[in-house]
């Protein structure tokens, strides 16, 4: 299975079953599939750059070369704003014509009283659209299906699931998003876009396809982990920054939810990207609004107008709001709860089926038009107002007051808000002026549909965000709680309809500051800012004691070995050699190739210690450390000694900088790629020149706790241990990400579960746990 | 010399001269008296907390001690908040109101045409406020001078300069900075209101006074570096929140310029503390606006009108605005210069001499009071607008038409500019519909004045902030372009003035995410966002292609010991054992009492091995590090034993935790406290329990670069090399801080010099210089 030979790739000393990385990754088929083949990269560049080779690297070498670094960082930059703005417009054009046709369609039908025909119109164009997302997903690149957050948040970590950014994904993706959103199914395109900024970064930093003789030398600079993931994680901000045309929104989301590594420079870049985002996204709305964009053209990323006069309110404004931001902790961490299990069900349905996959997202699709058909039905029909700015009934466009089956002069409110695409029922759900436009029960059936539909929807096979659902959500039981308070509140409907999506946003991904922003950004209406931070509060605050926020989830579930940032108590208990197993594949400076061919085929190590024994030195001692992928780069270039002494050629003739590039996502050479003869095998290599000579190293007495800290901190692969007496080898094991996840390791002590499970009885209520 | 002693607090192994710490210490005394003393805390609390003592820490106990520590956390969130918000508010009122009344008599003389009774109560008053706030920063406090962010930013890296942050300091900067403020010196409150966030949470921290009995049990778990660390960022994010009541901004100028260890968990807890800030300023102008804080109430704080329709621009916009940021980053640039140059001046001139610092501080105010007296008569009268929506000229209020020396009907411009606060000329620059408001030369006195009064003003002995200054200077010289653009421009000339502002913000603070939300916050215009971003781009590159942002030269002129989180490349060409040096003084795990006493006399090291010989152990080996605080903790309760048997008794009956607890700023107990008889000096001590048995240690071969990476991303105090190849000592040396700053090791390592003075030619232009 090829769950077990990867999920071990980097555990040196440990024979890890796929069972134990995750109980979860034998039974679900999608969970397999993304979860395998795992292999952290490196997480920041001092490892790969220490060596003797990489010291006469560019960055110390001229001022052309700095210059052209400095050049394409920013220019890589430009461009990941660039495409990322452009790619988020067309796709929200796509959406508003897609969908627009597809509800002007079915408008005249309802008004010419065809409400089969309609029905049937409505419910296979859903279908197309979803099989069109479902099939592309399955067949051409399974890595984009659901929102792609967890997967750029756990390579930001420093978790590289295969595939998350290749070419085909963001095809998949963009395709797959517009489609799916356009088909009624209550899903989101900000996740989608954060993947797709993360995967227009990651693509344009691998500097194109050698294949296809699409790449650059100035690219070289960015063939390593720090700069792709600096570049990553300006394309997360990118994302959402075009999603919400939320600048600042943008940098605090890929600031509070994404990175793992954050440094001050990194913000100044993000910023840059996202600026960049929004001055194009001015420029193209601006344009549209000339109605150079086809009739649908002016919907969709326009802020919201909740309200351009000042809002005032009062302290007796305050428990409404707190209630709501109970109530959005509440909701939010049934939805995360709900929403796991469904994934789980699902998985274990479908398998690792495609077909069966498929027809689970067909099924949604029909089950999602009927429900969506049917609901109006229930609606009893308004009379259209009076003093309405707009024509009412709308007719063939997007408006407020969907007809439906109402007589003349009379609209179906719960119909305006289903008939619609998702942006729009915001933005009506949103607006101030509309109090009276809803009824009670239609908002309570809008409230439970989202509540239900975008939890069966997300697991789906086909790019799914979360982001706009939730928002939907939280908007409908604003709504409910503004009409419930009624003339209590000074407070208008649109702004509890705010309150009530931040309050949801916070119960579900429990971002905080970042939500705040992008609804203040959305609404552009800083002075509501103090009673979306309470509401935000509050509701983070009552989630945070039941679960996890939801991204965590979904990536525990898939089996990503993400690294948290600070160490569990029991590790405290526990020392670096409880976790050390052997036994340790080491080298020599000088190897016989025989060996290391054999070592890396039958292991699957990322990081090999090099020792240095007689006659180099007078005892054994560690020399360094080598990296996998530099052994196979020595080996295709046979650079084979006829002995062990060494020759003292210069390797630099031999080799340049870029052979040891990091190679693109999923592209790394294979040990099985190379042939080495017999004779060959009974060369020797010197490794000296290759091997990082500063690794970092614990003493096995260090306990676990700050070990942890030291490989997460530094941003570490690999951390060798050393022993505390000498007298045995240099080195008695080296320490992956793999070895700190807490499940294996209580697994393997469970004297310390007691103790662990008591902490945990203890911390239940999360928010009193100290972090 | 105090500086000697203390500047080597850190230092193990090596003679530091004072010197060496900074050229400036010794002929400057502003930076002699801050400067010296300085001692780096514990940056994260992992040095402290694994001794065998505190494994059984409060944190694995039990239930209350948890929801006591959770509960205190956000407590006291919440109670700096509402202190700082407070103190923002009455400082912000006070000096609305002794400003106001200044301002009012002197229009009414000049109104009567007492045009020199008018100079002598002006210049009199300016000369008293001053004198009241130098005094008490020369003799109460005079850690209280200048802005404090450096201090904060210096502190947060884990650098203690003394009192910073005692009571005595916060009322020194209350009070200060009031009086500086409203005595038209051109100071800002934004840094001292930094500074006084940052005192009140540490003084919170603290856990009041013991000396007063004014304690509180439930604060111990705050008796930590990095407790008290979290409390200082959220107490600096609300000073900036408080002095532009920009919650956002606040939130990410701690974010961008303050911290240097960054968590998620901060994030959410900084942005509770900015909330509590916004909510309670938002009541209390509320308060205000209904005429219950005197004739002043309704000044200051108020957010800035400066359009409230859309702000619509086109391509043709673009250049002016990028004309702007380029003069914002030269003019930034060659602010920095200067004011740094001026402060060294002003240093060498005074001495340590606290008379020539107040003798300074009066020249100042009154070369200030003729310069602002004396200006307005350049500027010709301009007649009163006929559609002006407020009286004109202003009689007995603040206002944008000041009479001056003009006859009836008329107004003075630059005497609408300055005579008013800070805050009310920003408003009036940055006002809409006043394009025909000034006058070129007006204008460019304007500008000239303040770029040169600022600069001359920050290094007075008194509390001086310097970013409403910068936002006045930017602002002038933003209407001068734009009265120079004229219509060829569609932004009205407010908009200009905004991002004047920005610009010459980003030239100097290089600040740009927070500069750019703190001015949208201000203006509560988020559609200006793109050009805001625009025009701190450009400033920010220019200015870094010169000088470093001012916070950091002030910082380097102070020789704060302050660690870059980055390595320069010279680092990597060396080891550690490069830069250890000899002799290192180490403890044996039963030390004799007199041995420990002469150590702790004769040295200052904060820090020490431990190691175990036989019997205890067949070869030495390291058993942990012990801190000086601990030793003389141990001194002080006596705990000795008669022989060098380990007892086992107990030590948990002797100790309790909050013994070994941080002590707050200053208040550290000293060697000298402790008396020990001769009888004593022959018993022993047994450090096992208080040592901590996993510090972090680095092999010797290890690359200087990738240690200071572990150093600063962990936030060690102290480092431990271990040897390579065993033999000698287990341990042969300690690293700290100081071991890693660039100046020292060039000095001791002069072939070096060369390699790095090229890295400095080549990367000249800071912005080549890859980050």
């Amino acid at each position: 299975m090829s769950t077990e030979a990867n999920g071990e790739a980097e555990s040196q000393a440990r024979p890890l079953l796929s069972s134990e990385v995750s109980p979860l990754a034998q039974s679900t088929s999608q969970v397999a599939v993304v979860g395998a083949n795992l292999c952290p990269i490196e997480s920041l560049d001092y490892e790969i750059s220490e060596n003797d080779f990489f010291k006469q690297d560019w960055r110390t070498n001229s001022t052309v070369q700095i210059f052209q670094y400095v050049f394409m960082k920013w220019l890589l930059c430009f461009l990941i704003g660039g495409i990322v703005s452009l790619v988020g417009f067309c796709n929200n054009l796509a959406v508003e014509t897609v969908a627009g046709i597809k509800f002007v369609v079915i408008s005249y039908m309802m008004l010419a009283q065809r409400s089969v025909m309609a029905f049937v119109v409505f419910s296979v164009s859903n279908l197309m659209l979803t099989l069109l997302a479902a099939l592309i997903t399955a067949f051409v690149s399974s890595a984009a299906a659901g929102s792609g957050i967890p997967e750029v948040k756990a390579y930001l970590n420093g978790v590289d699931a295969p595939g998350i950014f290749s070419l085909k994904t963001l095809f998949v993706k963009i395709i797959g998003s517009i489609s799916a959103v356009s088909s009624s199914l209550l899903v989101g395109k900000a996740g989608p876009m954060v993947h797709i900024g993360a995967c227009v970064a990651s693509l344009l930093g691998q500097g194109g396809s050698k294949k296809y003789g699409l790449t650059w030398s100035w690219l070289r600079f960015f063939k390593n982990d720090r700069d792709r993931r600096d570049l990553v994680t300006c394309g997360s901000a990118a994302g959402i920054a075009a999603a919400f045309r939320a600048p600042i929104g943008g940098l605090l989301f890929a600031l509070e939810e994404m990175v793992s590594w954050w440094r001050s420079a990194l913000l100044w870049r993000a910023f840059f990207t996202t600026a960049i985002v929004a001055i194009i996204l001015v420029g193209l709305i601006d344009f549209c609004d000339s109605g150079k964009c086809g009739p649908f053209g002016k919907g969709g990323l326009i802020m919201f107008d909740v309200s351009s006069t000042n809002v005032s309110y009062d302290l007796w404004d305050v428990p409404p709001v707190l209630l709501l931001g109970v109530l959005g902790g509440l909701f939010g961490s049934l939805y995360n709860f709900l929403l796991d299990r469904v994934v789980q069900v699902y998985n274990s349905i479908t398998g690792k089926c495609s077909g069966y996959k498929i027809l689970l997202a067909c099924f949604i699709s029909i089950f999602t038009s009927c429900l969506l058909f049917g609901l109006p039905w229930l609606s009893s029909c308004l009379p259209c107002p009076a003093d309405a700015e707009v024509v009412c009934p709308t007719v063939g466009q997007a408006g407020n007051y969907k007809k439906f089956q109402c007589p003349p002069g009379h609209y179906n409110d719960l119909a305006s808000l289903i008939f619609n695409t998702n942006d729009d029922a915001i933005k009506n759900l949103f607006s101030k002026g509309t109090d009276n436009e809803f009824q009670y029960s239609s908002i309570l059936i809008f409230f439970g549909t989202c509540f239900f539909l975008s939890i069966i929807s997300y697991g789906i096979v086909s790019p799914t965000g979360l982001y706009v659902p939730v928002i939907v959500t939280g908007a409908s039981y604003g709504r409910l709680i503004a009409m419930l308070v009624g003339s209590h509140s000074t407070l208008n409907h649109g702004i509890f309809a705010v309150l009530g999506a931040a309050s949801f946003l916070g119960g579900t991904m429990r971002a905080t500051v970042s939500a705040c922003v992008i609804l203040l950004e959305l609404t552009n209406n800083l002075l509501m800012l103090p009673l979306m931070m309470l509401v935000l509060l509050a509701s983070k605050t009552v989630a945070d004691a039941f679960n996890n926020n939801i991204y965590d989830l979904i990536m525990k579930a898939k089996g990503f070995p993400y690294l948290e940032a600070h160490a569990e108590p029991f590790m405290r208990q526990l020392t670096v050699s409880d976790v050390v197993k052997g036994p340790l594949q080491l080298f020599h400076g000088i190897e016989r190739v025989g060996n290391v061919v054999q070592v890396l085929r039958t292991t699957t190590h990322n990081g090999f210690p090099v020792i240095d024994e007689s006659p180099l030195s007078e005892s054994p001692v560690l020399y360094g450390l080598i990296l996998r992928a530099h052994l196979i780069e020595l080996l295709k270039k046979k650079a084979f000694l006829s002995s062990t002494e060494p020759t003292g050629i210069d390797v630099s003739e031999q080799f340049s900088v870029v052979d040891f590039a990091k190679k693109g996502s999923g592209n790394a050479d294979k040990i099985e790629d190379v042939d080495v003869t017999n004779e060959e095998e009974n060369m020797f290599l010197d490794l000296h020149p290759f091997t990082n000579t500063s690794p970092y190293t614990v003493v096995e007495t260090m306990s676990l706790a700050k070990a942890l800290i030291l490989l997460r901190q530094v941003g570490l692969r690999h951390l060798l241990v050393i022993p505390k007496i000498y007298g045995r080898s240099p080195v008695v094991g080296i320490l992956t990400r793999h070895d700190f996840m807490p499940e294996d390791i209580l697994s393997s002590h469970p004297a310390l579960t007691r103790s662990r499970w008591k902490g945990w009885r203890l911390t239940l209520p999360r928010w009193l746990n100290p972090h």
